[in-house]
């Protein structure tokens, strides 16, 4: 535990110059960036004592009556380490300082495991999003806030890269999930922004020693392959950022350029002879993840598209989420079983 | 050196069936992936003596009477490892053996590197590929043809992506290269299919011991983090080939979409304003690569978008192989110095 300030004293006009430009500048990333307007709305902050979502909710304290909006801290507790424990109370006192209403759950992750044959880090994931998400619905919020940055953001990319994502999905984590109500305002923030901020206010937090995630193949990514990449680009973070951005750009212009077509079930020979392959891939996958969960993955969205170039009239391809790709005399029939 | 077999006696009938399909799948690969009809052309394979290239070397040579291309083989004697001396004369062996006449040179890395004042590896590259257009030229051969495989791709698209590079150059190197007449015709072969075909067809050639590029950026990334990345997926190699054939067709996609604009040195404000900034940004980088070398990164062009869209007339953004964007009254100017 660091050494704590009087925590109702923090304010912009009392924030160092440079801290005080970086946390307006969150108003600036939510609105240009994510296309969010903060104004008038109401956040429940995925607040767990950490280093990351401590300098994250304290950031939204200090920006909150600036920008006109209110906050929720929600604490879950995942029973998993034994430092938990200590986590509860302090997330308690932390919020009761700051004059933030806080929202706090025992989440029976080992329990949960157990009834549904999920992985820890599954199971702990679903049931923190479950909790958020009542919290949400509770204080009929607007968004459930993360404290998610640039370092999550460069591993989430090699993640991607290792498990064989297409683009524009290879640029990592989007900064707002409307379907989900999820809001990442802190993205552009590296690890190292987030710290430097927290020791020049003073906050507490937890150390999380461990840092640890219960998904081994991210688990390895972290403490293995990052260090090492960012040997060779100690600016790794902010470079990824450029790439993440330029994704979003090219959801977003294939986002426009399928409109018409995304919300259908069948592809016809004509719509899609028309399109240059790049369009007819996205278009594949738009249909697909319309029809329900299941991520498809690359190397199935070119068989299809190969299927379809040879005329191979009764082929079927089966995605993730048991949804099937079907070539017919007349186009591509997409269903989910 | 592994035992040789009777070089000459190598046909594509007495090929294990499996082999000799995916032998004849060279010319499908670059026909419909590369773009590239190998029908009637002259060939000069880089035939470094190595793993790669003396499988690549058979693939070409057992495929040529077939497809109807003829052959040269080039060896470059870099002189910077012990075993280079014994390299020499193995590959004048290999190409009397199977026909192909073998041109060779003494590259002076050293001396290149003291008057030039470049790395070793960047004057390797650079002697190695004047020798090879030497002899393409001599020839008057269409193509020079290196040994480039999968994995090749799978540590190129890890350090472009610690480069900070973009989409779609992220996606890994060409498989073609008209400017610089290169063809990869194995790309999409594993350094582990080239090496079971080695060993089913009981080729020689020379282990590099070192497996060791001159790159320390380059060596660390192939060593150290490429096998921690295939331990997470052993087929790694195989799920890049899907992020490069996704990369080549949205290349193709954008260049389609900018034959208009990208030979212009002034973008008008009238065409800027009506381009997605996703096209935008393809748009600078296409104006800045037309006007010769040096590799804009994509935070430069970023803030190129960014001074656009906010109306700074008079800016001027500063980009590699000393080229300028400038933001006037009527558009960007572009210029080289």
């Amino acid at each position: 535990m660091n050494s704590a300030m009087q925590e109702q004293t923090m304010r912009l006009q009392s924030l160092p110059r440079f801290w005080a430009r970086r946390c307006l500048a969150i108003e600036a990333f939510c609105r240009d960036s994510l296309g969010v307007d903060l104004r008038g709305t109401r956040l429940v902050v995925a607040y767990s004592t950490g280093l990351d979502s401590a300098a994250l909710l304290h950031l939204l304290h200090i920006l909150a009556p600036r920008t006109g909006f209110s906050l929720i801290a929600a604490h879950a507790h995942h029973g998993l380490r034994p430092e938990s424990d200590a986590e509860l109370p302090h997330a308690r006192k932390v919020c009761a300082e700051l004059g933030i209403p806080c929202e706090t759950a025992r989440l029976d992750v080992r329990g949960h495991q157990a009834a549904s044959g999920r992985g820890t880090e599954e199971s702990a994931r679903l049931l923190r999003y479950e909790f958020l998400e009542s919290v949400r619905a509770r204080y009929d919020a607007d968004w459930i806030v993360t404290a998610h940055h640039a370092d999550d953001l460069a591993e989430d990319m090699v993640l991607r890269l290792v498990r064989g994502t297409g683009w524009p999905g290879l640029g990592g984590m989007p900064g707002v999930d409307s379907k989900r109500r999820l809001l990442r305002p802190v993205l552009d923030w590296t690890k190292e922004d987030l710290h430097a901020f927290a020791l020049a206010c003073g906050l507490a937090w937890h150390e999380d020693r461990s840092n640890q995630s219960t998904d081994p193949t991210r688990n390895r990514i972290r403490r293995q392959v990052m260090p090492l990449l960012r040997r060779e680009n100690p600016s790794l973070s902010r470079s990824v950022l450029n790439l993440w951005r330029l994704a979003r750009l090219d959801e977003d212009f294939w986002n426009t350029e399928l409109t018409r077509e995304r919300d259908s079930r069948i592809l016809t020979h004509r719509t899609l002879a028309t399109c240059h392959p790049a369009k007819r891939l996205r278009l594949y996958k738009a249909v697909l993840d319309g029809l329900g969960p299941g991520q498809a993955l690359s190397g199935h969205l070119f068989l299809l598209d190969r299927a379809w170039a040879d005329k191979k009239t009764g082929t079927i391809i089966q995605f993730p989420g048991d949804k099937t790709a079907r070539i017919t005399p007349s186009g591509i029939l997409f269903e989910r079983q």
